[in-house]
């Protein structure tokens, strides 16, 4: 195999879900005038276990068992490791990055146990080590810790970094399920594993603060440093009088550093309700970084999922090439050629009040010229009485125009005092025509 | 002047608060260790109106007001704008880009109007322009869309991006303040500024808005394809029947990519209060990025602030020099040395349950434990009788060990059944000893 001239080329090793979807995102960017247009990506050669096994969108020709085509490939300047595990992927990296190959990974345990070797590694060939996928999925918390608040000292992390127990504990605050209806309900909905122990015991956030703690406090946290308690002991009259004094219970990643040194923890906390976290609910997860510098900063999201994970993959790609290639980035203002909507085909819902003389059949009027433009109306509130009465309408999404055209002829209507006013609701569906 | 070898000049045009921030920056942290230990920063020559202000910290001999001497200093790497205004600022960009001196700018206003020019002046030449702080101070919405996001189609951005008119909504909404009151105490605050307009008419949003969009979905949005209103014109009576029918409003910018086409508006709109972003109250903002591939992000943080733009122009500048030089980020994992901190000295408030048998005396007893190990008490709650009874006792903030030691004391008392229940209370002050 050789590279084409100008291509990048990247090894792969493992191709489960997240490398299939990193695998077609690379296939299908090729030359086509999206961000990755000025250095062709080419899918090199990947590691897998049974090279018979069908992965759509792979060419079966690339697949291999023999570690040594991925990594020995003089072609390959990127590896994404999407394998897993800590042996003997740990020294595949060792050796990928002593030769001067960067590294992608989304392996969080191998960076919670060996990120700090690695690291020394990669610095010493000038190979880069990214790891985003390995934490909370596609929020960006790897790379504003590394890069954004680079100038910043970041004195707390803190964190709701594992969905599967956020879910749990917010339907157990929700609908009072007990522990084992919430995990159950978790597992059903794909937002527990089978084995949940990781999850719901705690050591998942404990290896993903050892993480984060160790880029904020530029330390070296391991694993082993960050105790940790799960969820799993949680008592229901616990969670129930925790709700009576104005909290709710959280699985916490605690980390700060202060004068007397650094404190990283994981454990089931109250938070009180007018805390940033406390309205973090359902799988999702949220990192709250501290430092006296940028004042609180709050990254929410969902914590996991396959495209997700993929999508943190490639980015790290596209940062290592444009890091030593320059080129990539530029591309963000690359013009899509996409048009501009005219103004009055854009869609939201809307809110209307109008003053009205309080007479009969007013409101049947407004709703037969709204229903006539075709709108349709959520919710009435009618209030007041005599001249002074007030018709405040929610109206479905709908178009500017459409609710201009009915605004126009209501404002005609005998009954209707002065200007209607319009304010737009942020629907679910806003924009969605 | 001739540049130190293997150091980097940055040059700036400007030198007030923030300016002066980044130079301390910049002096502060040549060759002391801290992530910038691989190149030495060198502050170059500073454009200024009056050279004979004094600046703090900043080398009067660096100063000038020939702007020659910044942008044609042939051993400048990178040009740190932080003047503001839209001319001369346009030219004096646009000649440092064709010279492929790459940029950092704070200027939202250039920015909104110029960028789609700038960069290509920039693309033309090799030189990088970077703008963080141009949007929302140390919110790194810039870098995510532009970096992190980069596989991910974007197809809504929904942001608070004025934290002037968040701050008096939110005033308005929780103590019911009028429109001119809320203002007032914005400007006290240091929240508004004394001509508020641009805040509170809605064109600072819509600045923001075409930057981000333009970013977002990778097209060339100006700041006179975004219509807005702004918050002046608000009814206290819209308010009051917005908060009854469930929703709070806030000032948005809304802009969506869909089949139509692109829309992008600023407006004050009615969100229902279960929406992430009703949640984001006084000056925060708060920006939310909807793809399919990475589901909902949400950023969220104070969204000016010198200190925190000065942030982010550092952190534009390390990411130049990151990408044209390779190794400033590898320093992320440097081991500061701070020792984590024995596990028993970290502090945090409690929440303790005791089964306890009803007998007089018994809260007293343990207040006196509590207190003889220096603990203090927030909360007592005291439920059930007989020996079935429950005591919760909130405590504010103490050390594990001091919580240990009173628990153990406490579980050998006669009344008390089993072991003590314990969970932490994420406090404000939890970790400051």
């Amino acid at each position: 195999m050789t590279a084409d001239s100008g291509a990048v080329r990247i090894g792969l090793l493992g191709c489960g879900t997240v490398g299939q979807s990193v695998v077609r995102w690379l296939e299908g960017h090729e030359g086509d005038g999206k961000p990755a247009d000025n250095h062709r990506l080419e899918v090199g050669p990947i590691l897998v276990r049974d090279t018979a096994r069908p992965r759509p969108g792979v060419d079966p020709a690339l697949l291999t068992d023999d570690p040594a085509r991925v990594l020995d490939d003089p072609d390959v300047s990127v590896i994404v490791e999407v394998m897993g595990g800590v042996q003997p992927t740990l020294d595949y990296l060792r050796r990928a990055l002593q030769r001067g190959v960067s590294v992608v990974t989304a392996n969080k345990q191998l960076m919670a146990r060996h990120g700090p070797e690695l690291f020394d590694v990669a610095q010493a060939s000038g190979a880069e080590l990214r790891f985003e996928a390995s934490v909370c999925a596609a929020i960006p918390v790897i790379k504003v810790l590394r890069e954004s608040l680079l100038a910043a000292e970041v004195t707390a992390v803190t964190g709701i970094v594992n969905g599967t127990t956020n879910f749990i504990l917010t339907e157990m605050a929700r609908v009072g399920l007990g522990y084992e209806e919430a995990l159950a309900r978790a597992q059903e909905l794909g937002y527990a594993e089978a084995d949940p122990t990781d999850d719901v015991g705690g050591a998942d956030a404990a290896a993903k603060m050892a993480i984060l703690s160790s880029l904020a406090f530029h330390s070296r946290v391991g694993i082993d440093d960050v105790p940790y308690e799960g969820i799993d002991d949680l008592q229901p009259e616990d969670l129930a009088q925790a709700a009576d004094l104005g909290f709710v219970v959280k699985l916490l990643g605690v980390a700060r550093s202060q004068a007397g040194g650094i404190s990283v923890r994981v454990y089931p906390g109250l938070v009180s309700r007018g805390h940033r976290l406390a309205a973090i609910g359902g799988p999702d997860n949220a990192v709250l970084l501290e430092s006296p510098t940028t004042g609180e900063l709050m990254l929410v999201g969902p914590g996991a999922g396959g495209d997700a994970t993929a999508s943190a993959v490639v980015a790290d790609i596209l940062s290592v090439l444009g890091t030593h290639q320059g080129s990539f980035l530029h591309n963000a203002l690359a013009d899509s050629g996409r048009p501009l909507m005219p103004p009055d085909e854009v869609t939201s819902a809307f809110y209307v009040r109008l003053s009205v003389a309080d007479r009969p059949g007013v409101l049947a009027k407004v709703a037969s010229i709204v229903a006539d433009e075709g709108l349709s109306i959520r919710t009435v509130v009618q209030s007041g009485t005599g001249d002074e009465a007030r018709l405040v309408l929610v109206l479905h999404e709908g178009r500017e125009r459409q609710m201009k055209a009915a605004l126009a002829r209501v404002s005609e209507m005998d009954e209707v005092r002065g200007e209607p006013v319009v304010l737009r609701v942020l629907g679910t569906g806003e924009g969605e025509p």
